[in-house]
């Protein structure tokens, strides 16, 4: 059978950093299927890497899932693997993988990362990927027991990230920009049932407030309901409220980058 | 057998939509082969993306390609499949397929997209190449039938997108810019064949026309054949005439963004 | 059994370039399976390229490993294959393979490729990955030859690169920038080995010599032993001394790009 091994990096695509991991993989484990979910983080990003990670699980078949994005580098926190769902989890235990694990259902039973048996010796302190977490997803792919990687760790003292801030009161919702993607679509940590709660279906209006300027928006089912050059806000794929300029870059076009603070009300 | 699956978008490489589109594929089609054409199309670049795709399939196996570049998202055309030569064509029916259709022969026949028993449910308005493609392009690969897709659309009804200009008269050759690569090679619709019709053998110079400024171009094997720092026009990889700075970008040099429009005759 | 056939290129990800490789290779030897070492080598970087492959090929499965980093383009050098350790190295004889034949225990035996029964008709000039490169890998992959190739060629006629300058005398070590990786981590072609030959230790305190200035840096474990925004210097995962700035760019806080100069000394 085959099985599935993912990676989500920082490594970016302009060295062989990716291109070990897989090469120790395939080593170990020929039949395994890699997919690359992303290497493009920025770098030590972890709280945008743990938002792609949640935002795509629910797609990627049963499998071992890596993830490293590291600024602390490898020596000050330990690295887990994490059981969750049909998925299990590899990575440091810096918050990054706590939204996947939520997404999945939560955790069910978690491992320190320390039998060296399962290790590239010697292991470099700067690239865990390739010499701990790469050979420990092909070792577990290839049947060896999760309980054999070291000993377990209580589940609530995994680091978990806290979710982005999101509050619905008094009419509004208010909550930041999660990410951005290339097309400048903007996608809010307010989600399509926060608005439905203010009371906003498609069709209407909504004001964004950003710090004092504020801006009407209409709420559509998809941005290229409106014309282009126009800005829109809808309910992306993610079940999450982005706003976008058809055609256009939103992000720049609002001055909203990631971590922006956003305030949405309906017009009355 | 090996079934193979490409993908072309305009996803980009920094998210996990790509990941997402390949998980789903793989949970349908664990068999399936994906290759990755190219996901770095600018963002709603139909053209660029007929053209690459157009470009590329005669080199890719038999199998089901997934094309997805949409500047009017899901709601306003429909979605399509189109057989032609050993493949299957899929993606909105906005001309985005047209020229890897012509380039395989044609279409011999295409339905539109509506079975929803192949789709991802929910559907969402803005990913389609999750939701809908990806899975229907699995259920092929698995052995489906296009019949079961939805209804036969007439194959005059498909949109197709002007092919680029290209006139051949009175000694000269104009065209446009077609596309422009990493290195700066400056691909022009004019073909190898246009300047045969000319009377143009390697060897020979070009007078390239570039509004109302002139510049000698020598036309070679390669680009290879100049010295570092010099143009030199030449037959590229698709069969076309591309111009080229040796170690050196040809775009940026003579201001020719793709587009734009040039024409070519041969000094006498 | 699967053969691993890897891929590095100067063809960016932006065209449908590195998928026709791709697909020529899958037409031909369906089972092989494909690793990207790097496509984004700066177009026409033999050294950078070079660097790339012999700091990977040690993670890589044994298989056929093809680069095409080519500013001469296919005229004017002859194509390769070269066997080393476990490996098959297929590429233009510029120099670009000579690092890693070198780490992979030297050549045992090369050959030049001059059989067209290999190659994909017309060749052409310009694309020698599509055309000759990917299909004399994929041939071998399903089990021909190597003597078939071509002519044997004389191992003393191999075009090898210089090594980086790396010397260690009167308690100095000088030596070049190597690579700078996305994070701006700058490697330098100094080794962990002689650092230990200056008596340098992890804890210990280092001069850099740049230009006429000079720069304390403390030289630990891991980039992540100073505080966020400090410079360091550590041994990197290829066992060569780098620069970093924890959380920031080393490369463009001292201004040294690839190629530059460096020079070592302990603090007495």
């Amino acid at each position: 059978m085959t099985s599935v091994i993912s990676l989500l990096t920082d490594y970016g695509l302009e060295d062989g950093y990716v291109a070990a991991c897989h090469g120790v993989i395939i080593g170990i484990s020929p039949e395994s299927r890699i997919v690359d979910v992303c290497h493009l983080i920025p770098s030590g990003d972890v709280r945008r890497a743990a938002a792609i990670l949640a935002q795509t699980i629910a797609y990627l078949p049963p499998g071992v899932h890596v993830a490293v994005v590291d600024p602390a580098g490898g020596g000050s926190r330990r690295a887990v693997a994490v059981e969750a769902g049909d998925h299990v989890f590899l990575g440091p235990d810096n918050g990054l993988l706590s939204w996947a694990i939520h997404a999945s259902g939560g955790a069910r039973v978690a491992y320190e990362l320390t039998n060296e048996a399962f290790f590239l010796k010697p292991v470099s302190p700067t690239f865990h990927g390739r010499d701990l977490f790469a050979p420990v997803a092909a070792h577990l792919a290839i049947g060896r027991d999760l309980a054999e990687l070291g000993p377990e760790i209580p589940l609530n003292r995994l680091v978990s990230l806290p979710a982005p801030t999101s509050l619905v009161q008094e009419g509004t919702a208010e909550g930041e920009v999660l990410s951005v993607d290339r097309h400048g679509n903007t996608q809010l940590s307010i989600s399509a049932g926060d608005l439905a709660t203010l009371g906003v279906r498609p069709g209407d209006t909504l004001v964004v407030w950003l710090g004092r300027r504020r801006v009407s928006v209409p709420f559509k089912e998809t941005f290229a309901a409106v014309p282009p050059g126009e800005l829109v806000a809808f309910t992306d794929s993610a079940g999450l409220v982005a706003l976008a300029v058809n055609s256009g870059d939103a992000s720049q076009r609002l001055g909203l980058p990631p971590g922006a603070h956003v305030r949405l009300s309906l017009v009355p």
